[in-house]
């Protein structure tokens, strides 16, 4: 099978424009729309190629984390203290192994300003934090733990702070336009004030480059027609992760194969791909999210264990972690042992109940349970007896769980099976330099090509944490249409 | 910091060769020895251009284990019984997440083929097993279990046998030429024999395309000076793996940064970068070779936990496997627990002693050995009291283990401190066709370029077993060089 054509056009070879503008970006989602404000506010004509009919892209059908910390006005209205080296110090080991510490610094230099300039666009937070287990907050609350910062073992490596910012919906209801919506809309507005053009339902297909190297446009499809259109100044790409291009992932990411999530099917790693086709370097190609598919307030009260009985993460820490180490460390299996008072206190919690999952297997013992489930004889006995003996005494010894979610196991004991319970989207892609622009494998940026979202390598270069994605796509698109603006 | 130029030079820009040949092989370690061969056979003209002062590369230096089988002479003169189904059973298995079947069943197909071809070139082997654990043979035997074929969970999936072929040292004692250098020199000496020449301290630096996109030679380095060599019907590039690159290992797999092994520093990723400048695709980066520094004999006698005091690894298996597993889930940490007998009865057997690692701690009980490493209380007194029950019954219901390694471990009690204690080399690269074509990222080859060896993503895409890069660089090398040769 062959894929597309991704081949660069020779401009010589483009005998006319159809459309044309200062700074073209490709995708309208978070990266697109961020680039394209700051291109349009630097004094460029702007035009967004978007490949569906509307702008949004995967950010406005998310959660609405924006990652942002050291001191932002809503968490220090929320009563948290957060610095610059503290946020740092949190991402070098979250975002590992492997983070780029340099990258990591650049924006938690930058974060407040960040915080600021979406609120300028528009963007809505409310100063309430919301504090219980869960994917995103139940409410409009604008804050959020979204990483595991309050839990071990990031605890003791910097000073826990919420860092997960929302936007607020006006009467959120289930169902309703999601946070992502809310910092996607202001955004365009913003854009479009500012003069930013759009196209829709078109798809880029290759990049027209000069005879010395330079990136001066695209060639796109629109409604079965081949179109050209002219950049006079830059190309940002912005059209998201390749977690729905199987030839993609089965050769960078293949633990993540045929579990997308999170994601929509329009990231099928195009931009990446046209990049590659001009020599353009890729990073952190294997990483990726994963969610796993359980409610957080189930996890937070049972007891993770592996195919082989045993505790490897504390269960009240950020659950896309939890998503993380099950699929890549545990052979994507786990199951949550949860017995029938915890099981009861999670389904009258808060929690929306989407993710609320029943026991798959429900016991008197612990013994046989772990015959049930078809653990090896003794494993499952004994990891819950040590968990017990430390929950009496309010200590979890082993993984530290915090100890307002220690309590020991009792019957009737439940288990929830969590094979294959995984999804997620891809985190690698282009090399970029901290302006957006594009790097060949030489090092040297490739003229006139910049990228951000997730169709770059980002912050995270293993690890997660909810709002690294809207927060590095925002961050680096706005350099990547400053740097597209100035050609 | 920019990297080498690695940019494609236009063929219209080279007024002169220094050299010509049909076929320009990059590399003289088995892939490029290997192609070598069958191109020099398919009546090529061939030269091949070596950055060291000889021919060898780190094929020379390795233990040369050749991965073979579904029924090799030497399999079936040591008794076992093996298929191509069988082997293609195991390798899916063992390669993966994400192994490339395709690959795999074609590989195993060539694979009695390819030991015959071995040994028409002239590399000798024994018709003799070593069956005692060790990272190699002892003396010169030729045959040896080399991926765990024979342990859990492989023992369960496929038939057990063997399939690392180790060529014969005539005379073999410590510090002698290597098995791998009685692969190399065979092979050296066939291609010689058929007219392949050879250019020593010669670096390929950049490669030479047609406006068309073929690629018709290189630009090199010799002695300081710039050499162009022209290819009249193709290169093929074999100049190794990434594995000394930093920047690129910590782009792609950073687990494994700062810990190159079983490599040599040649090993820059060279031709994987003079490709991706031509829009080559990669695959499997993140995969890498990964040893445990510690003698097998110590480890099959041993409890091996990992930070939580947990065991997750049968202890006979292969080390390599430990390894990786080490490194990759259980954060670089394992310590071996092993008691004094055991310890004994490693240090007399018959290892070379290279990797035999006396106790970092020792103590009469293993609550205080528990103490002394700082392991969560409880935790590998839990670990070690399931072991020793099972021991006692002769069985290992958790990682099945097999019986003759398992014995109740005693006191005094040591643990050998294996943090930090692993290496390897990378095992991703080129996207190639299973005839050596590199391929662009658009799908199709790039016209007159191909790859083989550790500068390619090859049969392991994420496990491993040792004799797969010896075996993969031989048998795609002999492809290329056969295609190269076609033009």
């Amino acid at each position: 099978m062959t894929a597309d054509d991704v081949r660069p056009v020779p401009a010589s070879s483009v005998t006319s424009w159809d459309h044309e503008a200062d700074v073209v970006i490709a995708g309208y989602g978070v990266a697109g729309a961020a680039a394209a404000v700051e291109a349009a506010h630097a004094d460029a004509d702007v035009l967004v190629l978007e490949r569906t009919g509307s702008w949004g892209g995967a950010a406005s059908m998310a959660g609405g984390f924006i990652y942002l910390g050291g001191g932002t006005p809503i968490q220090k209205a929320c009563g948290f203290e957060d610095s610059v080296d503290n946020m740092a110090a949190f991402l070098n080991a979250a975002m590992g192994p492997g983070a780029d510490d340099r990258r990591i610094a650049d924006y938690c230099e930058g974060s407040v300003a960040h915080f600021d300039w979406l609120v300028e666009c528009g963007v809505p937070f409310k100063a309430e934090f919301f504090g219980e287990p869960g994917w995103e907050p139940m409410g409009d609350q604008g804050l959020m733990y979204s990483g595991g910062e309050n839990s071990y073992p990031f605890n003791t490596i910097a000073t826990p702070a919420p860092r997960g910012h929302v936007p607020q919906m006006s009467d959120k209801k289930q169902g309703e336009a999601s946070a992502g919506y809310m910092l996607m809309k202001p955004l365009v507005e913003t854009a479009t004030a500012a003069g930013a053009r759009a196209l829709y339902d078109v798809r880029v297909q290759r990049l027209v480059v000069e005879a010395d190297g330079r990136v001066t446009g695209m060639c796109a499809r629109q409604y079965g027609t081949d179109v050209t259109i002219r950049a006079r100044r830059g190309v940002v790409l912005a059209t998201g992760s390749f977690a729905y291009n199987d030839a993609m992932v089965a050769q960078y990411a293949p633990r993540i194969a045929g579990r997308p999530a999170a994601s929509i099917e329009q990231h099928d790693g195009q931009a990446i791909r046209m990049a590659q086709a001009l020599g353009a370097d890729l990073a952190h190609m294997d990483a990726t999210e994963v969610a796993i598919f359980i409610d957080p307030q189930q996890l937070v009260r049972g007891v993770l264990v592996n195919e082989r009985g045993q505790r490897f993460v504390a269960e009240d820490t950020y659950p896309g972690r939890v998503g993380q180490l099950t699929l890549y460390h545990q052979n994507n299996t786990a199951y949550l042992i949860i017995d029938g008072d915890a099981q009861e206190e999670a389904m009258a919690s808060l929690s929306p109940q989407l993710m609320m999952r029943p026991p798959t297997w429900v016991c008197e013992t612990v013994a046989e349970l772990e015959a049930e489930i078809g653990l090896a004889p003794g494993s499952l006995q004994t990891t819950i007896a040590a968990y017990n003996d430390g929950a009496a005494r309010g200590e979890d010894p082993l993984l530290h769980k915090k100890p307002q979610w220690l309590r020991p196991v009792g019957s009737p004991v439940g288990a929830i099976d969590l094979r294959e319970s995984t999804g997620g989207f891809t985190l690698g892609g282009l090399q970029t330099s901290l302006d957006g622009e594009v790097l060949h494998v030489d090092g040297e940026p490739i003229p006139g090509l910049f990228a951000a979202g997730r169709s770059t390598a980002g912050l995270a270069a293993w690890g997660y944490a909810s709002g690294i994605s809207l927060g590095d796509g925002s961050f680096y698109g706005r350099r990547a249409g400053r740097a597209a603006a100035k050609g």
